[in-house]
């Protein structure tokens, strides 16, 4: 039932220290990566504000007694909580921490939970800030996107056991600074993000029938149309926190500046101007042919499952058709 | 060579009336169609203001010797030119047309380019606004939309069998008012673009390094900047012209406002308040859970697909196996 098209499994030698807390691990992230960890011989154990032992039953984990004690005993600790939380229970928990061990978390934003978690973990223990750039509804992690954010001078034997065990995955591992790491996801989520988000918004406010809409859609429209739901179908908790990112307000209004100047250009009938717009920004932005094959290629893949699913709806079946090939209860699992 | 994923290419019986003049037909979109029309049974003329005769003997269709005479002696007369040139060109080659032929053209707007070919058409010639809501980079008209308007009163007889054809080909038809065309497209086409381009052009503003991005995308990311250049990498003039909707406008500033509206309160430290928003938002474009399964789908589809190529990037003949799977010649050849 959990078969996932990750190509093989190894563990990696831990040697002796793979006793695994994850904080918020009866989450949806969380819990994701309970089950990552665990399939790569880690011993896992999970907490939870809202105690949900089920949740590790579930998962085949223990759920922890005593966090602190859990803690105290832990060679690696995870904080999968908010954002919001992150630096108040890293202030709580860190200072438990025993020499030797390590403490990740799983944010969006890494300079502010970095600070405080190279603050309140002792000498002696390693920080790894750890950003998986994809969601619990994800099957598997192969080919998906994992950041890590090593603290300066005080991560010197985890680094690479961490990396392997997410390459092994088949993920695509990078590792950058905090700083930086803040300001390429100001656009690569944030404003990605906030334009998704508005745009749902204006449909809200013309009172635009969406689902009529879909009759009528080009697939460029169709698939866009599909992540707005996607993001608006997800926490807006996480999604209003990585606003916050310190980096991303002057990102969000060089947007809003461009779409006044491009939107003015239109309104004064100014099609020359446009179109120079647009050259300028295709000189910025590069690669247009690259781009024109994968998205052509996107959207023949997707029409083909499209084309497909459709015939298969005349049988019984068809919605566990469409469940199956987006990742069936492997990918549904997780999030409760 | 020219393999298509189409299912079978049955001609109709077009009683005889079968000549057939694309105006444009040896442009992009012009020479896709003139293929598909000849592949299902029309003897094909095309004609362009830069006499490109060699892609005409490409297409293996005629080359028209004078464009006035082989509009008399047409029985179906396209014009595949650019929007601000349509109304221009239905006032000089509709009133030559002969009773009971038709007049159809393929531009993204539909009231301005009806209103013309109406006024102009000679009584007894039928008139079908048409939008293939695809660029002639899509190797198969399989899955595509194509949205026919049929002028009121003047297309008893040719609309069933231009629907037919486009059916048979595996289009989606649907069949609207030049008008409500205009407002549903001013969200799905014009919208889509506008927020798009201006991505683009901020990130020109911000001096952000796209090609460097990629390392640390999310699929979401990912795919939206591929979408972003694929619509920079095509003609400036008609996205320009799209956003020329007279309906546009008022989407434009709706989306604007509701941009500003969002980055306000994420400026503000509003949490609450932009979580509110996002959820109205969702209540209004519901569908979010279908969404969130689709998306899956295609980023797992476009994950499989993107991780196979880079296993075949060590063979020697990388570029033409990602050409081959984009559509090949067959996408490439109409663009010329």
């Amino acid at each position: 039932m959990r078969k996932t098209m990750e190509t093989k499994m190894e563990t990696i030698d831990l040697k002796g220290k793979d006793r695994m807390l994850i904080v918020g691990g009866t989450g949806g992230t969380g819990s994701w990566f309970a089950r990552y960890f665990k399939d790569r011989g880690f011993s896992v154990t999970v907490w939870g504000p809202s105690r949900r032992v089920d949740v590790a039953e579930r998962l085949g984990v223990e759920f922890a007694g005593d966090l602190l004690t859990e803690v105290a005993g832990s060679d690696v600790v995870v904080l999968s909580v908010p954002i919001k939380d992150t630096e108040r229970v890293a202030e709580e928990l860190a200072p438990r921490m025993k020499p030797g061990s390590l403490l990740m978390d799983f944010t969006s934003l890494k300079a502010g939970p970095m600070e405080a978690m190279v603050k309140w973990a002792p000498e002696g223990v390693e920080v790894l800030g750890t950003h998986p750039m994809f969601g619990p509804t994800i099957p598997t992690i192969r080919g998906q996107t994992v950041i890590l954010v090593p603290a300066e001078g005080r991560c010197g034997t985890w680094l690479s056991p961490m990396e392997e065990i997410f390459r092994r995955g088949g993920a695509r591992v990078e590792v950058l600074g905090a700083e930086e790491h803040d300001r390429i996801m100001a656009v690569v989520q944030a404003l990605t993000h906030f334009a998704y988000i508005s745009i749902a918004s204006a449909l809200a406010s013309l009172d635009f029938d969406v689902e009529r809409s879909r009759r009528f859609m080009s697939p460029v429209y169709e698939i866009m149309i599909d992540f707005v739901g996607r993001i608006l179908a997800q926490s807006p908790e996480l999604y209003a926190s990585i606003q916050e990112n310190p980096e991303a307000r002057r990102v969000r209004d060089a947007y809003i500046r461009e779409c006044k100047r491009l939107s003015e250009l239109a309104d004064d009938g100014d099609i020359a101007g446009f179109q120079e717009a647009m050259r300028a920004a295709a000189d910025h932005f590069g690669g247009g042919e690259e781009a024109l094959a994968r998205s052509d290629k996107l959207i023949g893949l997707w029409i083909e499952n499209r084309e497909g699913d459709r015939r298969g709806r005349s049988a019984p079946k068809a919605a566990s058709v469409i469940r199956r090939a987006s990742g069936g209860s492997a990918s549904k699992a997780p999030r409760s």
